[in-house]
């Protein structure tokens, strides 16, 4: 779509498609006033002086103070900051109330926890339309490995690294067969590896796979009913629900109770944990958590998260009906 | 750390930690040459009027060229066009020679499949340190809905929208048990749903999960050895693989060999598949292609790129061994 007529929405939008990171700028005003706001638009200069530039609306409140300020800094937010890009950007009264704050060149306030933080002069002030570019010469900065917060097509989002070795493809032999990037092939291999880890324990407390998968679907809700059992075992485990159910009941780690659905309605089977059958619960999936907590370690915090985010979003397609068990009974 | 003292390396390095997205800019000299570079100093300046900016190096070997245009272009590069960034980031010759080309405003070349692009006349040209910075107003641009290629610590990455309904938490009832962001039940149930698509193909060719996980493995090498059958399928299934190959070789789909292993070393067993064997698995496989593509289809490409990119990276971390198994017998 060639757009010559710049519908201010359609021109956002298309600014909207180059990525970027997100910035807090501060400064601090004659009067001693800390102001700070949310900015998208900073980007590297010059690496001899060291240079760096962003750009300020003229209708922005504060931008008299920022045109007089001799000093700004700039933070750019990690991951884990989209709470504090919020407050930002909007016009809250005291934006700084609370947060925990160091002291920059000139008393600048500095905000903590950020990717990176620069702390600048201003060299050049420019007109650019409806804002103007400030320049500033980097005098401080420090930075810390996290990952950043993007912004793209108007939300947030998260970045990931590109598999490094994508030059080094590996290869079946047999054209047409799975390959390591077939999705089926991944999904498994990483399911049953990742149970691999705690299956030791399963086996010390006489578990089959299929029975502590019931176990911790049982901790999902007090009550469960036999439908809704079904619902979550059948066509994912090759056994029907019955005969695992039937195996925790006998051990006493469940129990079985009929419902009553209204007066003319027959009463719906439905199960729920024992005592026994919860405390075993907790117990491995305490060691479950151990597991994941090592994954999480080794993958990093962020990347970790954007794959559960992506589980989640397959498991949406695919399996609608899943959502539905996590409905919290006090809501 | 905080530095003063401005070790280019570290001040590049902090610049890094500032996601961007990756752009192409082109403009066409007064002798009638295509010139281009990849940059990530581009950026939004002003909506009334539009303008974006950009920063170029003094050193650049165009410098003069583009300091002369009237006009350029930006390109704001595709997910699938990490080739293109680095072709306009080298110095090859020609960049854009067998490129699919259109013409822009003042006959620039523009290229093809970008995420957006904007034509702009220079605006503004000014210092800033090493680097000149371009002010463009925007004549027309484009866009179409692509993932972006990003660039963040001075490598390509992959951007993912964050999850929309972060705000609607699901809970268990059960404090300390599983909850819908627990990785292993993510895996588990991602994976027994992936498969619960095929699992009718899987009936009707009587075959067991177990046995479909065998033959497909059986696939990745012409013969494997009881070993590595066994690496592969051993604490990744309750059942031995034995079993499942005996019921494979009954059925004619595989058969076993014994392969000598220098003068002095007993023949190892190892298995390969018959042509029937063969036939089977890849029209399986193929059935699991469907919802592989059903899959991509709704979780977009580009994420279930970074979902594959990811359980690769969390196999490589809990299964090294993996990364054995597809070692290319041609290399």
């Amino acid at each position: 779509m060639s757009n010559q007529d710049f519908d201010p929405r359609a021109f956002r939008q298309a600014l909207g498609s180059f990525a970027t990171g997100v910035t807090i700028i501060t400064t601090r005003t004659e009067d001693g006033e800390a102001l700070g706001l949310t900015v998208n638009s900073f980007n590297s200069v010059s690496l001899d002086p060291p240079m760096v530039l962003w750009s300020l609306a003229e209708s922005y409140r504060g931008y008299e103070a920022f045109k007089k300020a001799s000093h700004w800094a700039v933070h750019v937010l990690a991951s884990d900051q989209e709470a504090l890009s919020n407050r930002f950007a909007g016009k809250a009264e005291d934006k700084f109330s609370g947060l925990e704050l160091e002291q920059g060149i000139n008393g600048n306030p500095l905000l903590t926890g950020c990717a990176a933080r620069f702390e600048c002069k201003t060299a050049f002030q420019y007109e650019g339309g409806d804002h103007l570019i400030f320049v500033g010469e980097v005098e401080s900065f420090e930075q810390c490995d996290s990952a950043p917060l993007v912004f793209h097509g108007g939300r947030y989002a998260h970045a990931t690294p590109r598999e490094a070795k994508a030059g080094d493809p590996r290869h079946p032999y047999l054209a047409g067969s799975f390959d390591e990037n077939f999705l089926g092939y991944l999904l498994g291999r990483s399911h049953y590896r990742f149970y691999s880890q705690i299956r030791p324990h399963l086996e010390e407390a006489h578990l089959s796979d299929e029975e502590f998968y019931l176990l911790s679907t049982l901790t999902l809700k007090p009550t469960m009913t036999a439908l809704e059992l079904d619902t979550t075992m059948s066509g994912i485990l090759n056994t029907s629900s019955a005969q695992a159910i039937q195996s925790l009941i006998s051990r006493g780690l469940a129990h079985p109770e009929h419902l009553e659905d209204g007066d003319d309605q027959p009463p719906v089977l439905a199960y729920q944990l024992t005592s026994e059958g919860r405390k075993l619960a907790l117990r491995l999936i305490s060691a479950a958590k151990v597991v994941e907590s090592q994954v999480n370690e080794r993958l990093g915090h962020e990347d970790s998260t954007v794959l559960r985010s992506l589980l989640v979003r397959l498991l949406d397609s695919i399996d609608p009906e899943a959502a539905s068990l996590w409905e919290n009974p006090d809501a």
